[in-house]
């Protein structure tokens, strides 16, 4: 993006954020709590009064209050959003420290500034004014924060933890919107958040990345890279994203048959995808050996794209062929169009989340949507088909096809917000004002981290056992060490 | 086996899977769509008729759903297939893709392979002849998975992963009618699964290991052996083994206090095979150091011979009992036997399954026999007895005693199909069509995996900074790099 | 220490625990088996008499048995304490068989005897004089265990397995007895166990590690820190620690509104902490690189101080407020207080529990004290007041500002038994009896594990592979290898 009208500081900025960054966190996580002590309060679920509260809706069994509905998706959501995101990040060779550490970071601040956003928008209560929170709420500010993860991994590596902060400040607030567009105005069913998490956030991410677009970022290539180990750090993320899905999907779905189809759907869906994967990884491989990228993230892409339809009535042989594609197109994503999209569009999209989030994303509205639009009273009942489509109140008399359409509308919604907003904040992130390394420092953690340093080879401790002792100079330490005097 | 039926290729296969690998998963993965297509659909609970199922069956309320009966323990389960084994398997110093990426491969086929076998045997509707699913039947298709994943860890680093993906589907079979055979027809009970899954996996991965006895394994010892790092990665699946067992041996068990007490069972006997375990490690080595070997395996012990009585009345200190004695022949296992049994009867069991499922599987079968055989209406209560033991319908007048012969019958059957399907399975894979490595080249990820590989050594990124630009030549690639120039 | 009243063997003493910890393993395991015996039976809810326990409690469905309320968030706790604990201890170098395998031992040991000692104080059934176990006294068996933990913490990589299993027996009473002054006799509520769990195990630790003043523990200095990788698996144990603790906070409060409250604001408080953590790490550091052992460490301590107000009306204001100033008390501990208290008290507190359990426990005291003295009917509801306190029997007219009193109290009985006890413990642990090792060979797996030893060099196994040929040369026992040669 040469030509672009804010100018950008090619020369090494300052990437000492040793103010900036204490000065961001301790102000925004002041606003927090003015804004929460203002605003947030309990809902009646999780408030005091729930026995006042119980008598008044009839909950005849405190087994009965929606923590126990929900709390077990959230802790598995909550595991993804930390470990998951943030493991599958650590791939690289030397920036596992900025890949779950930023991760941490970016979680923490978003899932405060999420429940503001979205209470304003859904939890406000008409009577007395106040965000009144449950575990709907914070389930719902993990996968708002899932959205701003997603555009992290297009820019791992890249951007100083300031940017991550700004970055998180306007994707969240981005999300938000959309998300109220999309399930208040649209009146779409998006309980996996095909649209709203990942396309949204992988469109945010890929603009984002492509407007900071790096022309010598070929300089930071040999870190840009993993390790054995690293490999391995990256499947514990991988797996952990990978077992929890079917929870992450159905966590804010119905009560009762919603939740049970749409954990079923996922199961399915994500099984699919790992055998395509494999397929392809390998029949495309010299020698026929399957690569770790593919293994580490698009055996994922089935639970991305089944998000929306997940708790329709799919069937589960739906589940398995949405799973079976989206492991051909993801993979063939990772071996053919990243590289492409580098080279043509000029998007450098560390972790491939165009493969992982923003096509699966794109393809699961569409999914979601001819789903809907295919729904009918035979199959899912009269009750059933209410129920799921929440054709209630002002929507009682919306038809499954017209359903479908705006499904299929709430998905370009997703898209262009996330394109759109991601264009206004990587111009924002362009100034030479957030402490961004050089194009030849990049997915390097010693930029913005302590590294474990040298020191002395140690000594063997135990005379008598020489197999032992021999160990204590082959320690990893000590190889370095001798290295360097070699 | 020198006096195999089938000759054995003993001259370098070719280990290009690039053909192989892939057709298996797309053919085997479109053959389920379609049966799935065919014959599954979801049960009353998972869907959208649900609201007419509930008024059915009179249940007042979507709690009652059995997914929130289950689904947590499900997700346990689930980690302990996917991350539990996967990570205990990655002690090897070159094989950690291999372990914890075809575990993936397997889980991911095997379960959808279970859900058709395990439902043609046991949730077909009446009515329509569907396989009608639900939370419940995952959970049997994920333990129907840890029969195959057993096996493979007798075999972990000496096959191929076409031929991994035969043993699964054949593994899935056998499984599913040695299960039928114990559960509908013996009419026993085998809530953890000690004889269904772990005796029937043991037994099955080491005859597989006895067919398919590689002479010059020998070869390929230097890297059979685990490095520091990888001996922690492999502490991560031991423990989400050992925390999540409760959740394994209560999944399917009665509502209430059968799941209850079963969850409390292998809670207990798991803490007393920790120290048993620690106690014989220590002792049988030089010096009274603990061997990482012990840890990893033996410590699990107690939640695989505990399974089938887990839901009984054993007792709290009955479950300290089994624990304890369970520690105590495991780790003398790894010790003295599984170096016997590869020297006598020409069975290498890479993982010691013999020690860790086969014999702890076969106890627990018979615990579960004498636990059953003593159940008295006292203990359990004359409603008690009836749904702990099922004595419904047919088996009205079964008596304790008998359920503890066909108990023990049980065990007999899990043994003997484990076995012979084995051989059988083995010589199928003994065929010199799969792609297997040769002798030498056993335990080594590079023959199926694109393994990490050289760069050029960076320049310290920070002049400013002296301390942490030595750091820099003393990242682990350099050091290599260093280490091939001197 | 110098002047202390039991002579120290500062000679280095055999640290061959071949017979003692195998001793001590298996007469403490035989004891619990027969105490179990004696004493304890399943409780109503997991015996199998549960059907008429149902019909007794007029309890309608199986659901509302407290084993579907507890135990997803016991599984929880159950991981934070074996995988939670564990890999945030294996941040050093040379330690990380230590750190998790002992905590796996103490943890196995710990709970059986907390199953003992509080059921001795809390759930003795008056009619048969039996201790009745359920899922509440499993989560309450593990926290005792944390308590010991935290302690195992202060003097990790110190003392021999047998000393761990010593502090253990102690630790697990000493709990018990302060448990019962500060639930039963002081009726204060403590439901995350801020004061309980954190503040006496902190200081029982504390106490211990300066009764056990090694003078000359700089020369072990070179393996007391972490590299690259160690630091990544103790963030695995960090995140773990973050994410569940929410359910720690929550897992023995009330039905209802009070484990949901108690969630919510766990949750809000943590998130909180990381804020102020990654600003003060970054503000007081040269270059404002970020230091890993804070975000390993601090970014818990919201957790710990939020632990007794959790299911009080903190308000998620209050919550956040908590966490944002514990992550700076805590940050400016590691960077200032840890140096200042080893140098001044001879305190050697190897993970700095004083930072992140000692001192944020005694505010979370606190914290309760105040809320619980500021309680109101307004707020609270006429009901959910008396629920919140259980202001009922002999309590029934005890007032809030009361209860805050009481609260106050009960922190300082806390720190009193906690370094009361642990100056008791140290003296005991001193006797040169127990295996430890010199103070020139602490932090080193080797004295107590056989760690991976050396081996000849791999040749490359595929000829036609240069790449991955090169590759094997490159592996890390190679390099190891060559350094030698070289």
């Amino acid at each position: 993006m040469g030509n672009c009208i804010v100018p950008y500081c090619d020369g090494p900025q300052n990437t000492n954020v040793r103010f900036t960054l204490p000065a961001v966190c301790f102000v925004w996580q002041s606003a927090m709590i003015i804004l929460f002590g203002v605003f947030v309060r309990y809902d009646g679920e999780s408030d005091a009064h729930w026995v006042e509260h119980k008598a008044k809706e009839n909950i005849t069994s405190d087994i009965e209050n929606d923590y126990y509905f929900r709390y077990p998706s959230f802790q598995d959501v909550h595991v993804m959003i930390f470990v998951g995101f943030g493991f599958l990040m650590t791939f690289m060779k030397r920036y596992g420290f900025g890949a779950v550490g930023f991760n941490f970071l970016i979680g923490a601040f978003g899932l405060q500034w999420a429940l503001l956003m979205q209470g304003w928008f859904h939890s406000l209560d008409p009577v007395d004014g106040f965000i009144k929170i449950g575990v709907e709420n914070i389930i719902n500010a993990d996968f708002c924060v899932a959205g701003c993860l997603i555009a992290y991994g297009a820019v791992l590596g890249k951007v100083s933890p300031v940017q991550v902060m700004v970055l998180t400040l306007f994707g969240i607030t981005l999300f938000s919107v959309e998300e109220f567009i999309i399930i208040s105005l649209l009146h779409a069913r998006d309980s996996g958040g095909s649209m709203v998490i990942h396309a949204f956030g992988g469109y945010y991410g890929l603009a984002i990345s492509w407007v900071l677009y790096r022309p010598n970022l070929k300089e930071s290539s040999q870190r840009n890279g993993s390790v054995y180990h690293s490999d391995l750090f990256a499947m514990i993320g991988t797996l952990f994203l990978w077992m929890f899905w079917p929870s992450f999907n159905s966590a804010i779905s119905d009560h009762g048959d919603g939740q049970h189809r749409a954990a079923i759907n996922t199961y399915l869906s994500l099984a699919a995808t790992v055998l395509t994967t494999f397929a392809i990884s390998s029949l495309f491989q010299k020698h026929g050996k399957l690569d770790m990228v593919h293994i580490q993230n698009s055996t994922l892409a089935g639970g991305v794209a089944v998000g929306t339809a997940a708790e329709f009535m799919l069937m589960p042989y739906g589940s398995l062929i949405v799973g079976f594609f989206c492991g051909i197109i993801s993979t063939l994503g990772y071996i053919y169009v990243s590289p492409y999209i580098e080279k043509k569009f000029k998007i450098q999209d560390t972790c491939g989340v165009h493969n992982l989030h923003a096509v699966p994303g794109l393809l699961g509205g569409f999914v979601g949507a001819i789903t809907a639009a295919a729904a009918t009273e035979t199959v899912y009942g009269a009750e059933g088909l209410i129920n799921t489509f929440d054709f209630v109140g002002s929507y009682k008399n919306r038809t499954p096809a017209v359903q479908g359409g705006y499904q299929a509308a709430a998905t370009c919604v997703a898209v262009c917000v996330g394109i759109g907003g991601g264009i206004f904040v990587g111009l924002i992130l362009r100034m030479p004002i957030w402490g961004a390394a050089a194009d030849d420092q990049c997915f390097e953690d010693e930029i913005y981290w302590e590294v474990p340093g040298e020191e002395e080879p140690v000594p063997p401790v135990l005379e008598y056992n020489n197999h032992t002792a021999t160990n204590k100079n082959a320690d990893v330490m000590e190889s370095r060490f001798t290295v360097e005097q070699s």
